[in-house]
């Protein structure tokens, strides 16, 4: 099995099928096969098994998760592609480097790469999914990358860094790192704990949730390590109740 | 004025407007404005106006030369693409190594990157043109890029090797390159003599012109021994007659 085979590309809220189709063969060229769509304006649409020519396999085969949840359950890495600044947000990682690190990440598990919306982007809510984010460096006056074109590009990175032979986590000897799955569940138990003490109230929430994900999406943290953070909160709840 | 500004994409016989609109954005977000258009089938046209999105002043402003001939007039450094392995084809760089080496020839001179047709990519004649090629990575089992999908790939290379800085010729001291007319130049030249001293013969050309096309191509000719070159052949010639 490829490193490649583990990799799912997920379009969120896609608005033009013909982006869908495109991706697919953007995908299919470099070796990718794993495709979802989270609730596409349009689809199946003739448009979309046009663009894709030959990668309409991957159409066919398309997830359909409901939500950007659903998508990445069970994930060992969630990558986010973002095309600007944003306040708080997951540390950014230029193609090739976040390339290699999914590489990497996808010898322990599932990985995915979300794509937002064309006019949007991906929102807050699913960036605070994402252990890293991408940004795919432009030209400083037009900046207007085609969301099939954002896909190409990741998928040619990936494409290289496979072929290059990236060193998995174990020839590497490094601790095995928290999947995302265990992260939000981390993510959540540290608010729910938060509430509980009185340090939190959701009623008024500011950026604490914000701060809490990036925090630790970018502490790079074992399992073994949230496993810990874990016991230590429930031994607070325990304490609590 | 930016390295990228003495790079111009010659789009050769494309088939499909939609393809030359999204070529042309994909140009612009990496901060490429040189677009030549040869004999495309359908242009202007609405379809490539729409997917240009907010590139359509490079549409407005592409050259529209009639042969590859014209369109490579005067430059310092011509890359084809190319798909397949090709028989006495130029020597084939990957885009990241291609990439680097058009940023540093742009310190010298004009330079094109040529894209054949959708479906046929270049003709032996029109890579015979170049000193190199470049070849688009891509998986074992299905490899039908998209045209607009490799300039895109090539773009953003060219986008992150002028950010790089890749050192230019003058800083490297290295000596002056031929300029690829100055090739095509000595090309011509060096069959010219062949034939008058009996050593070709054109009406029985065999494989001997891309041979020699290729053969100029790769031994990296600096300008003075073109001159060089050029001088004996002129002295041959003055020899015989």
């Amino acid at each position: 099995m490829s490193a490649l085979d583990n990799i799912s590309f997920v379009l969120v809220e896609t608005s033009h099928p013909g982006n869908i189709g495109a991706s697919a063969r953007a995908m299919k060229t470099m070796g990718l096969s794993r495709l979802a769509l989270v609730r596409p304006l349009k689809f199946p649409c003739a448009e979309a098994t046009a663009r894709a020519a030959g990668a309409d396999d991957l159409l066919h085969h398309a997830d359909r998760p409901d939500s950007v949840a659903e998508a990445v359950a069970g994930a060992q890495f969630v990558l986010g592609t973002t095309a600007r600044t944003r306040h708080l947000e997951a540390p950014v990682m230029n193609p090739r480097d976040a390339a290699a690190e999914i590489i990497r990440q996808s010898a322990l598990g599932p990985c995915a790469v979300l794509f937002g919306p064309e006019k949007t982007g991906l929102s807050n809510d699913d960036l605070a999914r994402c252990q890293r984010s991408v940004r795919i460096p432009t030209g400083p006056t037009f900046q207007s990358l085609n969301l099939a074109m954002a896909v190409q590009i990741i998928a040619y990175e990936l494409q290289l860094a496979a072929a290059a032979g990236v060193p998995g986590a174990a020839a590497e000897r490094r601790a095995r790192p928290a999947s995302a799955d265990a992260l939000a569940a981390l993510d959540e138990h540290l608010m729910q704990t938060m509430v509980e003490v009185g340090y939190f109230d959701p009623e008024r929430p500011k950026l604490l949730p914000q701060r809490i994900s990036r925090m630790l999406a970018k502490a790079d943290l074992e399992a073994a390590e949230v496993q810990i953070l874990r016991g230590f909160l429930s031994a607070v709840q325990r304490k609590r109740r």
